[in-house]
């Protein structure tokens, strides 16, 4: 087996976005502050007048961490600053422990031979709810407390909000589209954040365990959000690799990142993201589960699942992916598809329920996990062990059997207040989408639904993360909270860091399609924005306010290499002499003037009209 | 200004796509033959069983031509073989011209400064309708002809359909999806392609001049198309380079081609581009029009621009865009707009309509524009020329009042018989695709919708393909006939040639995605056949089924580059010990032996009762 590679610094992204400095917002209820982005735009001149007009900044919402942050030291080897900790100690209702723990997780500690890979500034204390509290967002918002996590997400949600109503924007709302979405026109309130979790129909996954985390809300009457999975796998990577990616991830924008190794040193790995992650980590324990048992899905136990649980959940991790509803009758319906199982985790569960013949474990256990959750605050993340695989197996009795099970879980979660959100597919044809979502939104009580994709068609790969993303965009806008990414590599490998950023990117696309779709307040101002630059020829705005200027000014560059042509009123697309946005703008000016004219026409006539007036002695009734 | 490249046979595309080879269907009303791709597939083996299954080979539409045919021999200098020529000549409504009737063709012709540019095996003797014919696809469909081109492209679309019959193949049709389609459950017959060009729902461009051209239809009971734009500006590009990005976007997909050129020697590309491109070619007259003006839209005549018709329709072009429906009045509409007019048809012609304070002269002249399509068979792709530039501006009053224009002038080509589809949007959030397909449909007549995207959202630069895909696939399946490509490129530079097939594959995945959800009969075929290619861990089929082969074994090869590993039951994601297909193999194995031991059980269980009952002596009622 090859030696992992721990990270060092040279290999973090650390580069700021162009024209973009980090802004904090203040809390009002809570001492916290909220970061953004703030791109600020150059002035526009207009050709007729000379008169030179300010474009005001643009605040965006940012994933990236302190990474982007100038003014900020990191130390990888350290781990982010572990803001939140005094919020979850100022509750009172934890405590530290001694130790860690997992009995696994003692016995890599333990083993000096691991020293070299571990993360130095581990933290063998880890935070545990005192005995008989429930530490999780939803049991403080049923009991009507606003959190500091929720206080930050409702500012975080409210982006530009602020600013734009009192510039006197009115948002206008496009009703119904996102099956009964509720949005708020005006602000976002810490209390309505506090009510929709309160409800199960969102949620934040935040580990008191994981306090270098920036609190985020999964839920439909918010952002759709997107995650990013990254790993090792036993064939490659490495922990650099990986907590590099996670960075990689986050900058382009992922606001949540699962770690999904099924390779060595899976929990070193883990810890090293965890510490240094900005965003909730979430996870699948059964894969790691299963690397215990050597593979073999018939030796996993109740005993070595919960041993991994408690293990992941004192290092961090803020949501399981639990593939509870995998029953025992549900798997003779999978035999005729043209897939089968493509879970992984389903066909572990699958597995192991036909080896025994008994009902799968994590169901039978589910309120013992509920205990576990509550003890650190850990969303569910209620897997689909039966997700189709291709668009034939779509929408069958296996899936929406799974789902209805789903449901099920969720009550029962709820009854612990547990945050749970549900997990949804995969391969899906267009007109098929909508019945994924109305059925999920039923037989699941409104909680978030988590879906991967779904991809639209079988016949692309290499290009899954555009088949997905049609169908991502679309179930977004019906009323998805979030979107797992699918990369390029998706079906044929593991996904590099070109992969990753085009997956996220991608994925952004079809979060952001989706909210404009759902009108979500404020989101258009950044497409109007760039509309504006791209119309006034700012070609350095245009890239800055795109989602990957980067590359934006790669393509321009391509063919217009000179920074002349940053400022030039043309583009390559049609030379000088031939652009129709230069020809528009003349139109413009044109009719400006045309209207000028009319104007000074008028004004002629009015005082030709006056000077009658008076001619005639200035009499009214004449 | 720099010398133009004429074209050598080295840079042409023409590698055939792997396990694959023409077929040929044969006509059985005319002596014609349609190509289409059969792809080849590796048998299954039966892990328990030791079974070995042949897989059927799948059959696919194919745009590419000739160029993939091993057993031609093609020299870009002579062009394709001119198969349609005698099926138009076979109608005896046409003749041989002596000479081509443009005054500015006839310069081009003379000008021996051109001729080393000129393609070589030019002909100088165009085809005409005679004096009161009309040689238009719908003039024969309403006459109740059959023509060549109908059956060809009836057999086209049904792809596999007979075969599939054949094999006992329900098609199930998902009702309602796509605005009332009327898509045949059955074959497509050359009776219904007839009936629905009568009708005016769909529409074969064949300019009489490109008897090159493989016959395909455009209309939304048929399968969704897709347009690549290539061609010249001022800033970039050689004529080598246009017909080489022609011959690829067809390799990969491309129904049709725009030749968008605004550069030099607009004329003589286009000769190239025509003469060898196995799919019609559409223009934008106008752009060529204004050159022939230095670029100043206010010089613009009807007598330059007619002369440009007869030019294009003589060297084969099958369709016009005609920005007829920009109106004076509607140009003050876009004064408000965030981008103004964005078509460079359409603020052209609302300049040279401001200029002259005269109503645009491509309405004026409606009707003569009408009897030169005829006379070549020229189908009308009625401009958009006020469409949306950015989602702020989409749905609104110019673009909509212009569409009824369209509507209009739709009634007026269709009095002449002439063929017409009808340009759309650009950039809409996914909300308002659905009344841009609604009001298309209402204001004009049926006739088939051929929209650019439309982009669903404006913050992404660089990934336009992407923004464009969503709105594209939800389009296309409302009803969207064809849509016409975005590159990534798009708003940023001219398109390479990796744009350009990032741009087609990406427009295959929307149209094919469309297709699907409209449940066009046997479009899941090939998802289907991949899947289970999947399942079964045929690499080689997964790579070869897929739209493209190439990308999808590169990235299968940078993670297990090794041959073994395209025979090899995991794959990189999870490795050997942790692949879900894997496991629900096993699982399906599993279940398949516990039905085979419950099938043992029963049989031993009959011969016990058996034995019991002859124990028993065989008594019926004891």
């Amino acid at each position: 087996m090859k030696k992992d590679i721990i990270p060092n610094h040279d290999i973090i992204t650390r580069t700021p976005f162009p024209a973009s400095k980090k802004i904090f917002v203040k809390g009002r209820i809570h001492d916290i502050k909220v970061p953004m982005r703030e791109i600020s735009l150059e002035p526009t001149t207009h050709k007729l007048t000379g008169k030179v007009e300010e474009n005001p900044a643009v605040t965006v919402y940012d994933t990236s961490g302190a990474y982007t942050d100038v003014n900020v030291d990191i130390d990888i080897t350290k781990g982010l600053d572990r803001t939140r900790e005094q919020w979850v100690l100022d509750r009172d209702d934890v405590e530290y422990l001694s130790n860690i723990s997992s009995d696994y997780g003692k016995e890599r500690l333990e083993d000096s031979k691991l020293d070299y890979l571990r993360f130095p500034n581990l933290h063998h204390r880890p935070l545990k709810a005192k005995k008989g509290q429930n530490v999780s967002q939803m049991h403080y918002a049923r009991k009507g407390i606003i959190t500091p996590e929720m206080e930050y997400v409702a500012i975080r949600e409210n982006q530009r909000r602020e600013e734009l109503m009192q510039q006197g924007i009115d948002f206008k709302q496009h009703p119904g589209q996102s099956f009964g979405a509720n949005i708020p026109t005006g602000f976002i309130t810490p209390e309505f954040v506090r009510d929709e979790i309160a409800k199960g129909r969102a949620i934040i996954p935040c580990n008191i365990n994981h306090p270098e985390l920036e609190p985020m809300i999964i839920g439909r009457n918010f952002l759709v959000k997107i995650n990013a999975n990254i790993g090792n796998s036993a064939v490659t990577s490495s922990i650099a690799e990986e907590v590099e990616k996670a960075v990689w991830a986050c900058h382009w924008g992922a606001d949540t990142i699962m770690d999904l190794s099924t390779g060595q040193n899976i929990h070193e790995t883990r810890e090293w993201i965890i510490r240094n992650s900005p965003v909730p980590i979430g996870t699948v324990p059964i894969y790691q589960a299963l690397e215990k048992v050597n593979g073999a899905a018939e030796d996993l136990t109740w005993e070595i699942f919960r041993d991994t649980l408690i293990e992941q959940a004192e290092q961090g991790v803020s949501y399981f992916t639990i593939h509870a509803g995998v029953l025992l009758r549900y798997v003779p319906l999978t035999a005729d598809r043209i897939t089968g199982i493509v879970s992984r985790g389903g066909s572990i569960m699958a597995k192991w329920c036909l080896a025994h013949h008994k009902e799968n474990f994590l169901y039978t256990h589910f309120e013992d996990i509920c205990q576990i959750m509550k003890d650190y605050d850990v969303s569910f993340s209620l897997g689909d062990g039966l997700r189709p695989g291709c668009l034939a197996d779509a929408n069958d009795a296996a899936q929406f059997g799974e789902l209805e099970t789903l449901g099920e879980l969720t009550k029962i979660a709820w009854k612990h207040d547990i945050q749970v959100m549900i997990e949804g597919p995969g391969h899906v044809p267009m007109q098929l989408i909508k019945e994924n979502m109305e059925k999920q939104l039923d037989d699941c009580f409104e909680a978030p639904f988590y879906t991967l994709g779904p991809l639209t068609t079988d016949i692309a790969p290499g290009y899954d993360h555009i088949t997905s993303a049609i169908g991502a965009a679309q179930i977004g806008w019906y009323g998805t909270a979030m979107l797992c990414y699918v990369t390029p590599k998706e079906h044929l490998g593991l996904p590099n860091k070109k992969d990753v950023k085009d997956g996220v990117i991608t994925y952004k696309i079809a979060a952001h399609a989706a909210d404009l779709a759902k009108g979500h307040p404020g989101s258009q101002y950044r497409d109007n924005a760039l509309s504006k630059a791209r119309f006034e020829f700012r070609w350095n705005d245009q890239f800055n306010l795109s989602l990957d200027p980067d590359t934006a000014r790669e393509f321009h560059d391509e063919t217009l290499p000179a920074d002349g042509a940053k400022i030039a009123h043309f583009c390559s697309m049609c030379g000088p002499k031939f652009c129709s946005m230069k020809i528009s703008q003349e139109v413009r000016e044109y009719a400006a003037q045309i209207k000028e004219d009319e104007k000074a026409a008028l004004e002629k006539g009015m005082q030709e009209k006056s000077q009658e007036f008076l001619d005639k002695g200035s009499e009214i009734y004449s």
